[in-house]
């Protein structure tokens, strides 16, 4: 056995256990008995603690240092396995086993915060929070900067400078789209009615067919939040049901099954391996959002849900496919992220990228927080925030340490929007298929560029290589353009 | 922190991972996606692998030695730890993946061996796991006997010779108890009608309620066979259904709901601890049988199971109580252990437990056990064996390498019955609640004397301490005597 050999079967364990840690996570959330709450916790220290003291073994320096990789894939896996075990090895355990129990203890905190309106109750906790991921991210940036060395966690090899320049290019672009659609003259009506639960679920599944889920390889339950979990062979979905809302169902579905995909789809050989999985969370996010929104919300499908929908609900409101396509595609305020329209989303990914970088850089006081979130929302959604439970507590991310997290939604939408347009000169019959409520050829086309590569590439690389084009917001911003100038009759 | 404080504290974790392997099998035979199957069986090897890992650490030794362990509870804990990690440490590495390996493969093999009728295409297979648990046995008998140390896995705290004396006494009671049966003139008539699923799953659910079993620490799924899984704060249960046999659904229910609820009732302090758990397999049998039969098939729970029933399937072929209650006791002539009524259940183990000694002694040769099972069977029970599926292939515990498990089951069936005589004493007004579709106070009785103690005392003084009177098989077989002859008349 050479050191790499040792090096990739202690991995190989190592990614065993890490998904049967992700499992737990899963059971938790779908059909863990009520009161298993606290076993369930003892039970996942366990497991973080089994992973954390694996991820530090001094073995792994030492066969790392031994190691002589072959060709692209096993170059890869050493470097990737190299900065894990960098990453894990500069947070001290004392501060490790701290910030997990802190912010496991947050989450709560604030969900009663926000069940409460109340943030009062909870900043004083995120002040701790932030305390402890400065503390995080200054030993983890050894020097360089801290707010790289959280982002790193989710998105490496991008900088928060390089995510600032994109964004300073598309938010006049999208404060003026949205302007202009919210002041249309024809503005698109709104689905109303009653949606049963189990037809929802019926359609939602019948969505995630026409993506091609591999259903040998998942399954969807209800769930509080929409998620996916789990890779290789067992990457299941969850989903949740609104009976006045049947589009919260159905494109949460479609979303989470292009995560999910994104996982199933990566060549079989890498399982197991730091390359079998997808490798960063913009590169997540852009297959679920063209899942979503590209191919889910397009003129094409629409037209093949419109009429599923009608008969699986006995009629709708709304009166042609055109119509329905604008109903889809309805752009009003809003203050939540999660409920954002295509136009709105990324501008709400913008406030809490400044807003935490802030945070983090020290420039920013939690105490002067929520002054800072209504104004800059008000500066950029024209209306102010009416209670706390719809602006600085709306979200979980913080409360957990998740600091660094939010420009990687943005970033997927744009990676998003550079694969669309590449996909659709590839696959001229794309919207034929759409219409007969057949996504997989898209599917196949991202599997073919995007997913069968997992970690191979960098995000950056790999959205290069996808397209043949440097990653560049325009593919974006045209399609938003020419989608809502065609909705909104602009 | 003292010695016997670290041996607790990474006891507990030992505990809680422990806890985790045991819901992936849970999750495997219940809502995993059929497709993962070989990941699945990676993670639980790694699983196994971090936990034989810490039952063999060093360390264990070192604690185990310095610990000054005070009061009873404290003793024990350290007992069991002594004795898990001295037996794990008997077990060269190599010979205990080996086994897993091979039982694993066996599986698979018996399975096919026994659709396809052929026992001459896995007799090679159990030969090769009978070599090596004899191996493993002859390791973990230090120079003592080789059954016995296997039997310990399951029943420790008692020896196949003194199983074997009780089988001396009981096998002529049943053999004659079981002629009569067959010989009287009444014979109970049978069950027969379309009794769909979702029905019988809500009777079992009713069932599962009148048993006392919390749904906040549990949930009922289906599975291809009944089994009880998890502990603490989490255990579930699955049954299944054959819809020409309701029977079999709510008394697999009933019989797990007894396994689950042990667990649960076991003193919340002893959580990830080893006195968190059934302290042998012939005690958890106990709970299970005493709910399904002694309970569960008692005269009056079945009035109530009778008026249940017929009104979930709008009337039964069956007009009385009366002649429900010999309906649900039926004797019958049958080969298969798991469907063998209370009378002939007993008769069935001892048939394996003589040859399984014979085969880790090295007395039978798995060339000859064929034979010696259609032999023995016929002698037993009077009809010879039709098909190998209906003999030597239908269990699955030798294929896996569970030897020394079967004598369990009768034994289980021996605590019960003591533990029936003493709670119809203690709990006069039992009968009155069953016949409501009540059986708590009989469970309330069992959690305060047996369940909550959880494996602070063996099994055998856990009976005694109990019922007030050593562990003997007189209260079983005059339970079955009265109860037999009350529905046969004889």
């Amino acid at each position: 056995m050479s050191a790499f050999d040792d090096l990739l079967a202690f991995q190989r364990q190592t990614e065993a256990l890490s998904s049967v840690a992700e499992r737990l996570g899963w059971d938790q959330e779908t059909v863990m008995p009520r009161g298993a709450t606290e076993q369930r916790a003892e039970e996942m220290a366990a497991m973080e603690a089994v992973l954390h003291e694996r991820r530090t073994d001094p073995r792994i320096g030492e066969w790392l240092a031994a190691a002589r990789p072959e060709g692209e894939a096993e170059t890869r896996v050493v470097a990737l396995i190299a900065r894990s075990h960098a990453r894990s090895s500069r947070v001290p355990a004392r501060l490790a086993a701290e910030l997990a129990r802190t912010t496991s203890l947050a989450q709560g905190i604030w969900a009663e915060a926000r069940a409460n309106d109340a943030p009062e109750d909870f900043l004083p906790t995120l002040d701790q929070v932030l305390m402890l991921k400065r503390e995080e991210a200054a030993a983890l940036a050894d020097g360089g900067d801290p707010y790289d060395a959280l982002l790193e966690d989710y998105e490496p090899d991008t900088t928060a400078a390089e995510i600032a320049r994109l964004f300073e290019v598309m938010r006049p672009r999208l404060v003026s789209l949205r302007e202009a659609v919210l002041g249309a003259e024809r503005q698109p009506p709104q689905l109303q009615g009653h949606f049963p639960q189990e037809t929802q679920l019926r359609l939602s599944r019948a969505c995630a067919s026409a993506f091609g889920y591999d259903w040998s390889r998942g399954r969807i339950d209800l769930a509080v939040h929409p998620f996916s979990s789990g890779r290789w062979q067992d990457s299941r979905i969850t989903t949740r049901v609104v009976e006045s809302e049947p589009f919260n169902c159905i494109y949460s579905t479609i979303h989470e099954v292009g995560h999910s995909s994104y996982e199933l789809g990566i060549d079989p050989d890498y399982a197991f391996t730091p390359l079998g999985r997808g490798v960063s969370m913009g590169a997540h996010e852009s297959q679920s959002r063209i899942y979503e929104n590209q191919l889910g919300r397009s003129r094409a499908f629409t037209d093949w849900l419109f009429h599923r929908m009608g008969d699986a609900f006995d009629g709708l409101n709304i009166r042609s496919a055109d119509d329905f396509y604008a109903t889809v595609n309805r752009v009003t305020p809003g203050f939540i992220r999660t409920e954002a329209d295509e136009v709105q989303y990324n501008l709400h990914v913008m406030l809490r990228f400044d807003l935490e970088r802030d945070l983090i850089a020290g420039r920013l006081d939690v105490r002067d927080l929520v002054k800072a979130w209504n104004a800059r929302f008000l500066r950029d959604f024209g209306v102010a925030v009416d209670r706390p439970a719809n602006g600085i507590l709306q979200d979980v991310h913080w409360p957990v340490g998740m600091f660094g997290y939010f420009p990687t939604y943005a970033l997927g939408n744009v990676f998003a929007g550079c694969l669309d347009r590449a996909m659709r000169q590839d696959v001229p019959d794309l919207d034929e298929a759409l219409r007969r409520g057949d996504a997989t050829p898209g599917v196949e086309w991202l599997r073919e560029n995007v997913q069968r590569h997992g970690g191979l590439k960098p995000a950056g690389r790999l959205i290069a290589d996808a397209t043949g084009a440097p990653v560049s917001p325009d593919a974006l911003l045209e399609y938003l353009d020419a989608k809502f100038a065609e909705i909104y009759r602009l």
